[in-house]
């Protein structure tokens, strides 16, 4: 098996040998951001986005980066180079760093660059999706951080639930699913996303902006009512571009069948993503 | 400086050799449970609550502790005759495992158990503490979790006030700090704590069960305002003991100097602890 290579705080390294110190913040206290990108073809997609992304999580969680945007990118095209694979996710991570009391934010954080290959969908995911709603606000949710304690420990309940991802909801409010933004079409039309307490997805923002569209896209609160109600649902998020969302908590949504909006949004998407 | 040993799976190492790869689900998702206990004298305090709890928070987390409590405690007698540190706290943390996909649970974990020279408390530290409130309910509240990016991330914002810690309250009722139970005695003289959504710490429950204190010790919710008109508060933790709390929000509790039933309490505990 081929052995992909990893950038850790200032050398490339091969991934077996790639750890941290057991004394680091991310094993620590669970502190750390992180963002991940898709390239395809070998051209990373939206990276401005998700450079910008992970400086802003950084800079909200007070943690620092020592290089700059440019010195980031550099270091992504030699990895990129180095691992020569076309497609494939960049994960950048940022960890608190090592703190010898194992508890107060040290002044140098860690960071490390995996690639990996993936096998990204070619257009719309026709077989769709299935979800069961649970209540849960997301912590520092405007920020990608690494809590992800909820998404791990529902698995066994999206299993029990026949379900193949959970889909938060706080107090009654659709929120988003632990690694995808979620919409909603209404039976008036109106392409729906939540629009506050949620991560600033990068593919969400691209479908937000998408022009000449001929829909309506609104951000704002929708209840699990109103999404029971919706002809069409679906997530977003990078390795599934726009993915339909079929059933939610059982109950089929519009007809159970991909829509003709989602269809449509998916066509542009694709066409944006090149 | 002395490199203390580390247990990690199933050898002991120097603690300078101690990491974990990056796709430890502690580093990709924060996913993980620890318990921390000391030993003075060379003989551990509390030692079957902390294994107990440790099992506890495993088992709700859905972690596996390959061990057997008594493989485990063989395991801590060893650490501690190879690190020959009579007062420490030993910390036992189970991450979620390697994860090829950093996201999927996987049937293994790590484990790290962790030695440290502790300067302890005597007795009641006469110099109290300040804390500042703010509004949060921890994630998992009665698992031990590795989830304190709250704690950590609000290590500016506890400068800034000039306090010590930080006090959580969730909708007026106060819970915890990051680190340590919280009690306040009112002007009846009834000892409270916290009842619900806390961790169950194992001082706290050393206090409750002391006997023939003469005290009434009740578990149930209280509010920020009746904290601000106690006469005496303070915090519980293993390496605390009982540390009295002087100050809340700017605003002294009681006369703003250490009470009586604090000092009452804490020669019961310290009595106990032996």
């Amino acid at each position: 098996m081929k052995v992909n290579t990893v950038f850790l705080n200032h050398a490339f390294i091969a991934e077996t040998q790639a750890s941290l110190l057991v004394t680091d913040l991310s094993i620590q206290r669970g502190y750390g951001i992180f963002d991940f990108f898709k390239t395809i073809n070998g051209k990373p997609v939206f990276l401005d986005d998700h450079i910008a992304r992970f400086y802003n999580s950084a800079k909200k969680m007070h943690l620092q980066i020592s290089q700059t945007p440019a010195e980031l990118k550099d270091i992504i095209a030699e990895l990129m180079q180095r691992n020569n694979l076309p497609d494939s996710g960049i994960k950048m991570t940022l960890t608190g760093g090592y703190a010898a009391d194992a508890y107060t934010l040290p002044a140098a954080q860690n960071l490390i660059i995996t690639q990996t290959a993936l096998t990204l969908p070619k257009g719309l995911q026709a077989e769709g999706t299935t979800l069961v709603t649970y209540p849960y606000q997301r912590q520092f949710s405007e920020m990608k951080t690494l809590d992800y304690a909820m998404a791990i420990w529902l698995q066994p309940f999206i299993k029990e639930k026949n379900a193949n991802d959970v889909l938060y909801q706080y107090n009654g409010f659709v929120r988003e699913t632990p690694r995808a933004n979620f919409f909603i079409v209404t039976t008036e039309g109106e392409v729906v996303t939540a629009k506050d307490n949620i991560l600033a997805g990068v593919i969400r923002k691209n479908i937000l902006n998408l022009e000449d569209t001929g829909f309506q896209l609104t951000e704002r609160e929708f209840s699990v009512e109103e999404l029971y109600n919706a002809s069409e649902a679906f997530m977003t998020s990078t390795t599934k571009n726009i993915l339909p969302v079929l059933k939610v908590d059982g109950k089929e949504i519009g007809d159970g069948k991909v829509g003709k909006i989602t269809t449509q949004l998916s066509a542009l998407l694709l066409k944006k993503i090149g």
